[in-house]
């Protein structure tokens, strides 16, 4: 257990500097049951582009961006075991839950069951703030190395389950899955899913192995709703061709043959897109807002029309917690045959986070991904 | 079973005007399994006032306005039972659900089980047409005469329920029992209602029945909410006093020891309530919007605060069904303690309408009763 | 509308006589808002073999069987529509709910709101006395013809759902919706079905389509596991091979990675399935018992370990509504492509109804056709 | 921090001694984030004359009896926070859940959301060791001292509620407000109570406060019934006269109104009362049993008739959470003008713990508490 390790990651500041350290890190500063990984894939997700640009509140620059990863188990002090009871071992190939810190203490946490809304939760790669001169600080996958503090949630990656594959859902997957929850859906519900970026695709997965009857993305651009119909989606609406609300509201209307969604999922993160899909939600149907993880401003509401005489459900959905993590890993296991490779456009080297970033931000891909392994 | 009976309506008009018909109507148009009822209490409320200012839609005036009411069978055309399988008998003093027609043969009704959206469904005193030279046209309350066709869902008063007392709850009833079966509460939940109106009073108790820790209602003017605490509910604010909603956040905060409602219930009619009532409930808490009968206009949501992050669950309360009806009766039967009276002003005689729905409207009062046997 | 038709049906008595019956019936006898079928295809069940032996309480025989079946419409008295607004035409290709009767007047449909439980409640092909002399007697699918009195809910077959597929999944398919939303499955959830008739085969289905993460059958014989498993299911036990429960248990524990199953859904007959089938579920899990359609006997239950130590809970199903007839045409329409000629084994002639019940009743099919149109 | 203590507690054996220990104690053993607790009182339960007969499984006797207590704060390592984020300090009279070691960290508690089944729960004063030589073996009530470990929760009485009248909700409270949240209680359901010793008492009472219309106690002897009725419980049926459980289902229908119950909640500890309690639910109802604490044995279930048929809902409720336990202390807050008296019978020294045993094994009262500090 005893040594060093040589580490490089990416570390990014408050006025949107992201730059390379190098450094030699002793890994007698780890605590008993921590683990230490090898990176071996992080994610470049749309989350690391509001951090670039100081969109998100309360984040503790300088941070090692990079939330969800899979890596490589190098060390680990004492002995560490998965959720399932299986002790953790050096070479395993492992993901964990970016969430941490929850406190399982709190009125949230124990009375009102809010976890993902403990005032303690702390993200990986977003709200803990980075150290690159010791192994302790490195709590973002953008590194060589993630050091996971005592009681992360770590899983094994199934048998069959690639770390490409599996990083394919990445950081959206326990947010869909979270969001599919909230939607209570019902075999052979109509779905239309708002967004088709990661959330989007994920979600409208997710509605069509519920079981759902018809499952319409109203997104765009083009190249991206091609991706979503090539994961078997057979209705979308590029929000670029039919321009208004009332005629995708139409539209909607003639593909689900006459009736609006029993279910409709938001994933745009655009605050007026709430305000279209409350219009595609029938009465008393569900509405959820995933997608709204950032402040982009206020929209019209009109409570008569739109919540009151609707008698609609809508939620609010936050983060994900374990459950969602641990299901999302099975769904990828069990839809490794889907043709993920159509969402991750590359994989860069973390000297080259800044062209992933740039990628994504131009929505040019879905999702980008850094192999800190690559020179 | 023949014969005819000489009846006094009040009529309304789709330009406001409301004036008095009488005439000499012949029991023989009766319908099959049809019941007339002698009227011995009908309600003027908010709704009224609506309906006098032409705020609602689709109303087919001239209408007998009054949708909720008491009454003595006059005579029935077949058998006709209750609920309960009881023959109703010539003699009983019975109230009725004042929503007829819905179809139980829709998608809405069938499928999606949102009854109150049922689009056939029709509710006396509103969205019935009337015609006072036929019992068959008497379909509102402010009459001497009601009729009620066949498959009308009738209930007799409890034993020890007057019907004063049961007409203090009225229309509203119903309305905040849905809302409250909507609330999911649980036993201990914190609760604050947003209104002092009848379905605002009507909440709160029904809140306090459910074994709510605190209930704050939040309206005004002062004498409404002295009302409310005379009803047991023992923590208000004055909207007139604390003028901004920031204020009266801090002053729920600390009346419920720091922390914000479990569940919210908005009962105003003012859209700018329910941005005010999102800032009320907790994270993750439950957000009930039934107030918002008629368009009032729209408001600024931010979707990102106030519906995202929060986790939280807002629901749209529209009409209300039969079970909502049943309990609201038993509710009124074992709450006959309460000072009831402090809600209904006056008994006005139909001549006197116009007086009525002014001292409503003027919100002097919770809400008004014509008793058609005054002269 | 006027004029005669030639029918021929198949009568049962409660002394377990069958009987073929012909009569010129006279169309004039129809009531305003019925509808009469020319039938194509009408079923033979498992329940057909309890009604031959008098397993039923309260059926008023003599009876036509047949509860669920195809007819095309052959004469309509006034207009009637389908739930979805659509006039229904002579010639339409049709399938209806065999349940007629729900009153939506009485507390158990209005308060309670457990439609299926309706005292008022009549099953075509069950509990509706047959009259061969009239059109209005033919209230079961055995027949030439089959008379749907007002109000019965008809849907008409979607394009490219042939009456015999949607005959496949037949009076099973209801049931097997009610009891996957008596269920409230997750996404990923570990389900086992016990039995692997109609209604197992169909859970099972369900289940796979609802986004379980495994599905296992626990049935028999062999033919039938095979036919689960041409359909796309993976994991059976054979109750004939794997002859005790504790070792199913290891078995369903060794396929589940050592967890026990989510949701457990009984549908087979066996009161015994119940206490082997409470014990596969995990603690908090969900199960749902809804192959108990007849009294079998008794079984041992333990309630401190079968019930509160496991914090579970235990969900009866009965019967069906509109919406699981409704969501299983959409289902039948969806899944089309699977091999559902498997679980029909042959079309009979109304004359060989004998030989259907038998095949069924030695449980060599998963159930057998009638068409009336076969000599 | 420093100092000792001088301790005297009741053990008891797995051969059912139960006898005194003093010791010494240090202060210095107790561990970061622990409270050692001067008790005030600690209850003699149901539970109590189970651990003294053997009757529960796994626990490593000889352990310190008394599960719930009440004690003011001696003395604290670190900083120690309630669950509301407020400092313990020495002196606080306080309660705490005496649920300790739920892992937060396995598939029960984290997918599953099972925590009262987590497998590393334990139980202080039943499933805990005890060590009387160590202040950290204090891990029971009938001890001058307690010891709460680290993360034990902890709440501070509320102003207004003394010890002693917590204490008469005790161990009871959090499992009925359990069994009161599986039961999903809507406002005026008519409930039935199986059992009428403190769960029973208690299920009652919160049965009440959720808004029941009626609630009927089904239990005996005459002496705890009519305690019942002092607490406001308007309906019960002895089972010591009214002999068998049809003649009680009689009555229960006519205290009812001809209906059965929608609620039924099982708190009796005998098998054969779930038969029974099945048979006083209506169509559809739900069904708790919480009284099923320890294996009694097997009772015969019918699974057509008392299951699937009815559409019935069951649930087994275990243990309780801290949501419970902290609903529990508001409500006792708010409940506290009750007559509690009556269900303490007396308060004994630690040296009468075997007296205190007797008397609650006899049901001669519901239960006893031991203060001691009594000499």
């Amino acid at each position: 257990m005893e040594g060093h390790v040589e580490n490089e990651c990416v570390l990014m500041s408050d006025d949107g500097r992201v730059w390379l350290e190098s450094a030699k890190l002793l890994e007698s500063e780890m605590e008993e049951g921590s683990v230490l990984l090898r990176t071996i894939l992080a994610e470049v997700c749309g989350t690391d582009v509001h951090l670039l640009h100081g969109r998100l509140n309360t984040v503790p620059y300088p941070i090692i961006p990079g939330h969800v990863a899979v890596g490589q188990v190098h060390s680990i002090i004492g002995s560490v075991f998965d959720v399932e009871g299986v002790q953790i071992e050096v070479g395993d190939v492992v993901t964990y839950l970016d969430v941490i810190g929850t406190c399982n203490s709190c009125l949230t946490c124990l009375v009102d069951k809010q976890t993902t809304r403990c005032p303690c939760r702390r993200v990986m790669g977003i709200t803990c703030s980075a150290n690159a001169k010791s192994v302790r600080g490195l709590l973002g996958g953008w590194s060589s190395y993630i050091y996971l503090p005592p009681n992360t949630k770590i899983i094994k990656l199934p048998k069959g389950l690639s770390a490409r594959t599996f990083m394919s859902g990445g950081c959206g997957l326990p947010t869909a899955l979270h969001a599919i929850e909230r939607a209570s859906m019902r075999i052979m519900d109509r779905v239309v899913i708002q967004g088709s970026g990661p959330v989007g695709l994920l979600a409208a997965l997710l509605a069509q192995a519920s079981g759902a009857l018809q499952v319409v993305v109203v997104g765009g651009p083009a190249h991206r709703l091609n991706v979503v119909m090539k994961f078997g989606i057979k209705a979308t609406i590029n929000i670029e061709e039919i321009r208004t609300a009332p005629e995708r509201r139409e539209m909607v209307k003639e593909i689900m043959g006459g009736r609006l969604a029993d279910v409709v999922i938001e994933a745009t993160g655009r605050p007026e897109a709430v305000a279209e899909g409350l219009e595609l939600c029938r009465d008393g149907g569900t509405y959820v807002v995933v997608g709204q993880y950032t402040d982009n401003g206020s929209i019209d509401i009109n409570p008569h029309f739109q919540i009151n005489r609707k008698n609609i459900t809508i939620k609010g959905s936050w983060g994900s917690d374990f459950s969602h993590f641990y299901r999302g890993v099975q769904f990828m296991a069990q839809m490794s045959h889907l043709p993920w490779d159509l969402v991750v456009s590359r994989v860069y080297a973390l000297k080259d986070a800044k062209d992933a970033l740039a990628s994504v931000e131009k929505l040019e891909v879905f999702k980008a991904l850094l192999d800190p392994r690559i020179a």
